[in-house]
């Protein structure tokens, strides 16, 4: 049975501040678990399992494994519908990266997690291995980011730009989606270069614009105002990436 | 003042039963509608808005307006942040959509609200007139589908199929968004098809696959299992639209 203490401790993870003093985040459900213990195994600080789950698993399973009723999973659990297992997991801080021969993603105040946990999903398709966030942007570790990504988050190197430091030192292309630049089919892949996604009301900040080489465009054929920002990351990364 | 019996009929708009039965929705927000005011306005039933916006848009106001207080707004929103004003909004029936020379997308068995609303914002941006839903996708009408539209929903007719009846009798060549399909980069703009995009999780259905003339497949350069079905949608559609 779990102590108050220990569901106390496991629920104020949902908050950024908790979350960052104790390096810790949640994930959930079999899918996200399973590739943690097959891949990630040692990130994972402690898990909570329903019976069913651990009868199910027991051939990737750590010793240590908690386990609880479905009612006990309810109170430690962040999701609405709590989904058999829950794993208290270590951050990892993802150094600075070094684009060379390569796409590199930078999100300018993605604020919504589920955007950004979609976006991250969406490099890992097209093999992205690194996303920029500028200050603004969700926490990676907010679990409906976490949750958003499907797994994906771990296989992303997700690094938090301070001031636009990182971005102002780069010297490969910087390339800014925009409402009002070149067409996106007018670019080839890119090689090595920076692909700048904006906020999805106010678009890119001027301070960034004026470091992009190339602003792109999706073509509206239509009358919609814009594009969701995960949506039109995947359309520039799918030509572009 | 708002009455009990008026609250509790437009909190019953929530729920798809009340909605059909009364041939009602409820679309909330400046944005949505001042679209509603300006091109649809034989669509709106009723209009509840707070002092502030109704000083704001006397120009393209209505009169019947009813002026709620912020809490009487907060009572019959179905936003957990109420916007200011709130349309009572008729129905309208789109009819079974003719394919000449343009490319209708069905969706089979889209779940998500969000997915939805979102689907038919990018086929707005992308200029495609016509969606057809198979059953067990969500209800146009659903709050969270008008939300995520972005008034998109005023502009694209959507058309609930039956049994696949509609879908079994058209001529034109359809187009299944499948895993092992040919390379997206290998099919020109359509001009005349239909493009089906299957239930997240399930992909699409055996009897609807049978239809379709060509497997259409977004190459999966890193490792993420899946692509969000609104994503792939946006993708498909850049490449064929």
């Amino acid at each position: 049975m779990l102590g108050k203490k220990e569901i106390k401790d496991i629920q104020s993870l949902e908050q950024k501040k908790f979350r960052d003093d104790q390096g810790l985040f949640v994930a959930e459900g079999p899918k996200i678990v399973r590739e943690l213990l097959q891949e990630k195994r040692s990130m994972v600080q402690q898990l909570y399992a329903t019976e069913t789950w651990i009868s199910q698993n027991s051939n990737i399973l750590t010793p240590g494994c908690v386990t609880v009723s479905e009612q006990e999973l309810g109170r430690i659990s962040q999701l609405k519908t709590p989904n058999q297992v829950l794993a208290v997991v270590r951050q990892q801080k993802d150094p600075e990266p070094v684009i060379d021969n390569q796409l590199c993603l930078y999100l300018d105040t993605i604020q919504d997690p589920g955007n950004l946990g979609t976006i991250i999903r969406i490099a890992d398709w097209f093999g992205v291995p690194h996303i920029v966030c500028s200050e603004g942007c969700a926490d990676r570790y907010n679990p409906k980011v976490v949750q958003a990504s499907m797994a994906s988050m771990l296989r992303v190197a997700v690094f938090y730009d301070t001031e636009l430091m990182w971005l102002r030192k780069q010297q490969v292309p910087v390339y800014a989606a925009a409402l009002e630049g070149a067409e996106l089919q007018s670019f080839g892949k890119i090689r090595s270069g920076i692909l700048v996604v904006g906020n999805e009301s106010k678009g890119i900040r001027p301070e960034i614009m004026q470091l992009a080489k190339h602003q792109v465009t999706i073509r509206r054929r239509g009358r919609a105002e814009s594009l969701n920002a995960a949506v039109a990351t995947g359309i520039l990364l799918s030509h572009l990436a």
